[in-house]
């Protein structure tokens, strides 16, 4: 099984994703929210990609949040901190979420087979759900406007570590997926001081998330693997 | 003081080098043959970009290498393989060299306030450069094709490794330098069998250049760093 690790949303075209299983990783803070929001009771996620998109989905059957720059968008229920998430208000409801990086990561990555949302704090099982599928996988960091940021490479270099302990086989690796796992390993006893280093990690200190970055970096936390259906809303795979 | 790591030629601009230190990392193998010829008697190395470049240069007082798709230009007197620079012939001669990634490296560092070769061979002379010009660094891994090498990445990871060593300050780093730093220090010990695990050594390995590959990973073997001067023709620092 080959497993490619892509530094940004920008580095990659929708093509490569054809035939493919990918995970879209954005620790800090869309995907984790969205692990959040599922776990939460929300009967499923639809990502979109403008702020008119999402408030045209308002109603009563939704959820309606997002953040541009770090920040909640004016007039929407929740902005992009998992903790606005922590709320009986969304069970049963369809979240719909825009974010500036993890939004464009999955709509970018739609023509793969099959399509998960990656963080820490479910870590393991996207690896065990990857594995399952038995096909080539991309991990596709959505960093911070076109850059790499740490703590998705990192966290692409948790889930193939975790893969590589569930298979038989080794994982053929693409040269950053291999640099990654390194970093991981050599970090991972000390993982929220290692993230802390991170660009988006010290902007959302800066901004009074510290918070989120501590519960964005609890490896393990939430098992629950959102996986896009047919009709784009991501939803509990198991 | 600054440091960022850059993943490929494709991801910076010539502007972004204005006033800055930069490193051109190309391990396999255009910066290590660079620091070979230098150390072996050459009075010079200049870069260039095309074919035709390089042959319009060739007298006797020059040497012209070089390689595209790691094979050597017919008609050249050397490819890019260190080995091929290991002679006497080169004493006292100006090196003309022309490869696919680390030439272009060098070409888009061009406005750096100092701009040197960086090799794992060179690693921490390079540090000790670089951290008395006292300007913020770019280390720019050259890659291979547009995408990110292991190799790069470690060297630059082994720079800053050493680089810290030297400062009282700590680094300011980008993202990827932080992980890069993480990556290099977890497989320190174990360089040349990590190396082998990326792409451009796989790919040397199966051209008959395994000798390259266990050459260019020598830490710290040859100490010269060879520098920019105005005329863009790179000579030893010291």
């Amino acid at each position: 099984m080959r497993v490619d690790v892509i530094s940004n949303v920008d580095d990659i075209r929708s093509e490569d994703f054809i035939q493919k299983s990918a995970a879209v990783i954005d620790v800090l803070r869309a995907t984790s929210t969205m692990i959040t929001a599922l776990a939460q009771g929300a009967c499923g996620l639809l990502p979109v990609e403008t702020v008119p998109q999402a408030q045209s989905k308002r109603s009563e059957h939704t959820f309606v949040g997002g953040e541009r720059y770090y920040k909640k968008i004016p007039g929407f229920q929740a902005g992009n901190s998992p903790h606005d998430y922590m709320t009986d208000e969304i069970a049963g409801k369809l979240v719909v979420l825009t974010t500036s990086n993890g939004t464009r990561g999955l709509l970018k990555s739609q023509r793969a087979a099959k399509l998960l949302a990656a963080s820490f704090m479910n870590g393991t099982a996207v690896a065990s759900a990857l594995a399952s599928f038995e096909r080539d996988v991309i991990l596709l960091c959505a960093g911070c406007r076109n850059e790499f940021s740490l703590e998705d490479g990192l966290c692409a270099g948790m889930i193939i570590d975790a893969m590589e302990s569930m298979l038989d086989q080794p994982l053929r690796l693409n040269d950053l997926g291999f640099a990654m796992k390194l970093a991981y390993r050599q970090c991972r006893g000390n993982l929220y001081k290692t993230v802390m280093e991170g660009a988006s990690a010290k902007q959302l200190v800066k901004l009074g998330y510290a918070h989120d970055v501590e519960y964005c970096t609890g490896i393990d936390t939430v098992p629950v693997v959102p996986i896009a259906k047919q009709d784009f809303i991501l939803v509990p795979l198991y």
